[in-house]
């Protein structure tokens, strides 16, 4: 190859690195619907939400209008241990699929959490700190947001609660014990400890666990202590005001080298991750400053998005927290067994559902085989062992290269590369040993994820 | 914190990122003694050493005066991916240990490899392409040095002949998938593929492998196949030489900002981090323009610096090998089984037992417990998961920098954090389990070790 004029990797320096995150709604005309309060119908107020979110992040929870806030000194002194994070010129990708697009992504998994998780992790952390509590509670799927959680309190000293999906506690020593090492305390979900475990487990005797039910426990167990509160590590507009970071760097590393993507892809689970690489391109759409092709990638195998409906949904399968307006599979939707990665849960941020909603993102749904496919490719020319959630844009971010190959268009696509891969070596293994297979639910399964959309009068109509 | 004036990252750019490496036998003025024929007990040369190894690898092995190598553009720009490596500023950890010193550590681990090898195995795997060779084999221990070479010869499209100590293979399949995921085979060893590994087998049924024995079965594997070649992750002078891209781009950052260290510190097991780390500092103190205290790190239960003899040993079990002088426990030697991470090798590079014999290096010893705990620490302080045998140095300059604190010294202290922890969850789990025990060999166990030192007259004396 010949000399670059463009690095391999920018980074950018510290006094670039973004000193306010970009709150997109207030650039949004059609404002996300608001959470709703399930027993009265009436939108949450600062006043209902409090005694689950600490103050400040309930603030930043209900305010649709401010375009900035700022980031607090002690979290963008966390954010120098690891960040900037590198936006990397896929030089050698572009290479291996012989494409005149230009490639780029950013990387957001050189951090022990693994993942982007963190930078919203430490948000949390500090309001919770400053408010003087005594720590917080949460679920994790995969272990990467309750990896992140867990680093964040250790870092301010609180004490940290993961329930953590009964499956994946199983299947996830690892991810357990890194938690354990930071402090955290972690417990298999559904559990005795709570109510609403103690129910489901009374109901569903041998159950694995879900994202929903472990999310339930952890509301539980907020309101019930003394000096606690709950976090979320996606899908609320709070977490997606601190992902922002991600897009905003994003944003300064392309202009200082006067680039402007064409295409911004990212995977979508429950959105922060989408939601944070795109804001500020997002905001200049909205504005008519500029016109992005955005695309969502969500797993065949839970497609909120291009098969899910916009409705008011619970965000948990206990049914304890509010409703939000956005797509959802019904919260009792539970992808298959042989679904490897994450991105499983059954509903979508209610601000990207807004967008899509809204025609401003696309989206698109892949399988999990051609997925790992695109990931060990990536893999062996790029380097890094990619995490099967950041693979869905590097399946999709290939697609787009290739047709670039076929009109001869020498596009520039950014994406987003969330994490590594390096606790999903049981679904890589499947994937080496031949043995992953796919699923696409059927009608029918998804009508029995819809049925447990709540069917409240004056709701959903 | 008030506002810095030393980022907590330098960054390189990359244009201030190394050309050549540094050959630090060229100012020494006692050479590191030759490796030696064990039939004819005469130093080996280019003709004895090619069927074993590349030839350019050979050139460099060999060369003990020329200062400097251009690395070639095919490395430079594999190295383009992951490097530079940030110089961190320990700021938090400073904080947390109230000291006055002002710790730094050159931080390997973003890379899939979790370590510095892959600076080695992508210099190894491109020679090997160069000269048309269809592959290489190797031996691997803990996993990190095969995850390495598999993810150079991925990228030189080379077939990857893995050799895994059983135990580890057993006990770490993620790593073991790693390698497979980048197209390496890796086999348990000792394994029925190689007459060495029949032999071992047969003579011990039960066992579980060890480092040693699993550099015979990849040298016969290598010199028993056709357009293979054996590669090796640390000891060999051109392994430390291919590292010193640490030490170099360590110095450029540290000079950008005005910076001299006082106090380096290195974990040693083969002594291919510490001898990347320390070359050019080193260089500069064999010329007599700077003096630096220069520490090795070793386990108490693997001590070959600080316990061993200054001898002719075999490097490998099997002795298939050359003999190589060095500090050695004896080539049957082999750590007791509660010892957790690596630096498990029963020798010492050339080039550092000499500069250590020569007084121009420090050498101590750290139990493993001690190290976790330090490793624990640090993880919660400066959010990154070490890997245990980097612990071994952030004990050790965790230590230093807490006699600042008695003393009132601003010494600043710079360490290489070779790498993560991700795949040690096993070993952590052990600690938080409060479980982890330690182990001084005994004279008695010594000794043990030291009569596999072969007896050879003429040799030794």
């Amino acid at each position: 190859m010949a000399e670059k004029k463009i690095p391999y990797k920018i980074y950018l320096e510290e006094k670039e690195l973004p000193k306010q995150w970009y709150n997109v709604r207030a650039d949004m005309k059609n404002k996300p619907a608001p959470l709703l309060n399930p027993a009265t119908l009436e939108p949450m107020q600062f006043e209902d939400l409090r005694p689950v979110f600490c103050d400040e992040l309930v603030k930043q929870e209900l305010d649709d209008t401010t375009p900035y806030f700022d980031i607090p000194k002690e979290i963008l002194d966390f954010y120098k241990m690891y960040r900037p994070s590198p936006l990397v010129r896929a030089y050698f990708l572009e290479e291996a699929l012989d494409t005149p697009a230009k490639i780029y992504y950013k990387f957001e998994g050189n951090n022990t959490s693994g993942s982007h998780k963190l930078n919203s992790a430490i948000a949390q952390a500090y309001y919770a700190k400053k408010q003087g509590l005594k720590g917080v509670t949460t679920e994790t799927g995969a272990g990467q947001w309750g990896t992140a959680l867990s680093m964040a309190c250790a870092f301010f000293d609180l004490d940290c609660q993961v329930y953590m999906v009964k499956v994946s506690y199983e299947q996830k020593p690892f991810r357990r014990e890194v938690m354990r090492t930071y402090g955290g305390t972690v417990t298999p979900s559904p559990s005795n400890k709570t109510e609403v475990g103690r129910k489901i487990l009374k109901e569903f005797p041998g159950t694995t666990g879900s994202l929903g039910c472990a999310i339930s426990e952890a509301v539980e167990a907020a309101t019930t202590q003394e000096g606690y509160r709950y976090v979320l590590g996606s899908v609320l507009s709070q977490v997606l005001l601190h992902q922002t970071v991600i897009g905003l760097e994003t944003k300064t590393a392309l202009e200082k080298y006067g680039i402007k993507p064409d295409i911004i892809i990212g995977c979508a689970g429950g959105g922060s991750n989408l939601g944070g690489l795109i804001s500020p391109f997002m905001g200049e759409k909205l504005r008519g400053e500029q016109d992005y092709r955005i695309i969502a990638v969500e797993p065949a195998s839970c497609p909120s998005f291009t098969r899910g409906k916009f409705v008011y949904d619970f965000c948990d399968t206990g049914n304890v927290c509010p409703l939000a307006k956005m797509y959802t599979l019904g919260n009792g939707f539970i992808p298959s067994a042989n679904h490897a990665g994450g991105l499983r849960y059954h509903g979508m941020s209610s601000i990207l559902s807004q967008l899509y909603h809204d025609g401003l993102i696309e989206a698109t749904s892949v399988e999990q085989t051609e997925v790992f496919e695109a990931a060990t490719k990536f893999a062996r020319v790029e380097g890094i062992l990619p995490a099967p959630e950041s693979s869905h844009a590097i399946k999709v971010a290939m697609d787009e290269a290739l047709k670039c190959k076929e009109t001869g268009e020498e596009k520039t696509i950014v994406f987003g590369l969330t994490g590594t891969g390096y606790f999903d070596m049981v679904a890589y293994e499947k994937f080496n040993d031949g043995v992953m297979s796919d699923h696409i639910p059927t009608d029918e399964e998804l009508k029995k994820g819809f049925a447990t959309i709540p069917n409240i009068p004056g709701l959903n109509q």
